[in-house]
C-alpha cells in the first residue's frame, strides 16, 4: 500500500523534518545566535479555504497574515524586526480587494511596529499569504522551561474565537475575536521578564499543553479559574456545542500560554489569568467545577474548516 | 468597469507595495540594519503549475526553492544565516514524494551551507513552497550603484534553461540547468568587493537590465560576448526558437548580472564572461554579431507557462 501525505497527518510530517534537520529548534520560532543577541524568525502560511472564514473581510485577511507571525515572536518574547510577505492572488480577484489585503497587512505592521520589509507576489487558484517575521531577542522565552509548582496562565480570556467562528452577526465580542484576533507582542516583551516558559495558543490550550510537556511534569488545569461567564454557556448550549471543548481543543485567540513562580507572578506589571499549575503527575487534567477530575484529551484544532 | 488584478500584472501590484510601504529596499533582498551588521531577508514563493515544469522530479522542487532565495542572498554579497521553509502539499501525494522533496532541501541547504531552522507545513490542491532565506552582509551589494564606463558581466553563461525547457530528455546541460540551476552564492561573496553593483537573473537579462537601469545611464551588450555556440543556436533553431529571445527574455540560469570597473575586472580571482558596458546613452541596446546595433525590448519572463 502506497502511504499518502494524509495518511500520517501533518504534526508528523513536521517531526519528519525536524528528525532530519539538525538545525531546527522545536519551539515557537526557530532562533539564531547573531554577535548583537538572537534573531528570531518564523513563517506561517495562511490557504484561505483553510485558514480564512468566509464571512472574513479582506482587510482582516491581511491584518491576521501578520497577526499570526507576530504572535509566535510574542511567544518568544521578541521585539519585532521586520516583516516579509509572499502573497498569491487569483487572477480575477478584484484590484480593490488586493488593497484592503494590503491595508490590513500596512495597518497590522504599524500596530505592532513591525516595518514590512519585503515579499513577493504569484499567481494561484486561490488566496495564499506566507508572512514571516523577524525579531530579535536577548533571552528567548522557551516553550518547555517550567518547574514544579509553577502557575499556568493566559494573557487573556480563550474561547471566544472558538464560539465566533460558529456563530452569526458581526456585532459580538465573539465574532471579533474570530475575525480580528491580535497578537500578544507586548505581553511577550514584559513576560519575558518573568515567565518561565510560554507559547502562543493556535491549535487549542489541550494540544499547546500536550506540545510543551516534558516527563515528569503534568499539569492540573481548573475550569472555574476560566472564568467562563453564562451568556458564553448559553451561546453555545444554543448552538449544540460544548462549551468546555470550545475552550480546550479550539484555538484562534492568540493569547499567549505560559508558566511563572508564584514570587514572580505577584510582581507581574500587567493583568493575566492563572488557570492551573504544573505539577509531578506526568499527566494533564482538569478540574471541573463540580469537583471531578478528569483527563484532558489531546485533541488538537484541525483549524475550523471541517476536511 | 471593475479592475481586476490580472488587469494590471504583477509589476503594478509589486509597485503598489512597495509605494505604499516606507521600509521596503527596491532590491534584490530586505536590508536590516542590526547591531553586528546587515540582516538580509528574502522570500519566493513558488507554486507547482507555475514554477516546476511536469518533468521536473520532486527532489529538484525542494532543490530549486532554496536555490532561488539563496540566489538572492548571492545577489547582495551576503553570506547564509538560515533558512526557513513553508511548505503546502495536497492531500493525496505520496508521503515518499513528500520525503523525495525534503530530501532537495536539505541537500540545497548543505550545498549552500545555509542551516534549515523552522517552517510550517499546510495542505493545498498543489505544491507550495515558500522559502525565506536569511543573511548577513557587512556591505550589500546593491542593483543599481554602477558608474558610467564600467563593464557588465555575468558570472556564467545564460540562456541555457531557457532552451532546457522547450527540449526533452535529461541528458544534456540544457535540460540540466532548466531543473536543477545553482545558485551563484559563493561568486557573490567574491563580487561584494569587486563588484560596482548586482543583481540576480530570474525574469531574464533584457528585463532585469531594465530593471536597474537609472536615468542618465544606458547598457550596451554584445552579442558576440555571449559566447553562444553553434550547437546552442542549433537546437534552437530545430524547435523554432530564436536563440537570442531565450537568451535575453527568459531566466531561471540564476546567473549574476554585475557591474565592475576595468581595474577591478583585472584583479577579480574568478572567471566571468564580459557582456557589454555602461554608457551614457540613455538605453539599452545589442550590438548584433553582423555589427547592427538594436534596442533591447523590455520583454520580461512571465515563468515558462503561458497564461
Amino acid at each position: 500500500m502506497t502511504l499518502l501525505v494524509s495518511d500520517i497527518g501533518e504534526k508528523e510530517l513536521v517531526r519528519y523534518i525536524i528528525a532530519n534537520s539538525r538545525d531546527i529548534t522545536p519551539d515557537d520560532t526557530a532562533i539564531t545566535n547573531i554577535d548583537s543577541g538572537n534573531l528570531i524568525s518564523t513563517c506561517d502560511m495562511l490557504i484561505q479555504s483553510r485558514h480564512f472564514p468566509a464571512s472574513m473581510p479582506y482587510f482582516e485577511m491581511g491584518f491576521k497574515s501578520v497577526t499570526v507571525n507576530v504572535s509566535d515572536l510574542a511567544a518568544m518574547g521578541a521585539k519585532p524586526l521586520g516583516f516579509l510577505l509572499a502573497i498569491a492572488l487569483p487572477k480575477d480577484l478584484e484590484l480593490d480587494n488586493f488593497k484592503e489585503i494590503m491595508e490590513g497587512v500596512f495597518k497590522a505592521c504599524d500596530y505592532y511596529q513591525i516595518p514590512l520589509i519585503g515579499g513577493d507576489t504569484n499567481e494561484a487558484s486561490e488566496i495564499i499569504i506566507t508572512g514571516t517575521a523577524l525579531g530579535t531577542c536577548d533571552r528567548p522565552l522557551m516553550k518547555d522551561t517550567y518547574s514544579h509548582g509553577d502557575l499556568i496562565a493566559l494573557t487573556g480570556k480563550i474561547g471566544l474565537a472558538a464560539l465566533g467562528f460558529e456563530i452569526d452577526g458581526f456585532d459580538n465580542i465573539y465574532v471579533k475575536k474570530a475575525l480580528k484576533p491580535e497578537a500578544r507582542i507586548n505581553e511577550g516583551l514584559i513576560l519575558k521578564d518573568y515567565a518561565s516558559s510560554a507559547t502562543d495558543i493556535t491549535d487549542g490550550l489541550a494540544s499547546e499543553l500536550y506540545e510543551i510537556k516534558k516527563d515528569g511534569f503534568g499539569f492540573m488545569i481548573h475550569e472555574e479559574l476560566f472564568d467562563i461567564s453564562d451568556e458564553y454557556k448559553q451561546i453555545a448550549d444554543e448552538h449544540d456545542l460544548d462549551y468546555l471543548d470550545l475552550i480546550l481543543h479550539v484555538g484562534e485567540d492568540f493569547e499567549l500560554l505560559f508558566t511563572i513562580s508564584k514570587e514572580n507572578f505577584e510582581k507581574l506589571p500587567i493583568d493575566c489569568m492563572v488557570i492551573g499549575e504544573v505539577t509531578d503527575s506526568d499527566v494533564i487534567e482538569l478540574t471541573l467545577e463540580n469537583g471531578f477530575v478528569e483527563k484532558i484529551k489531546n485533541k488538537g484544532y484541525e483549524h475550523y474548516v471541517s476536511e
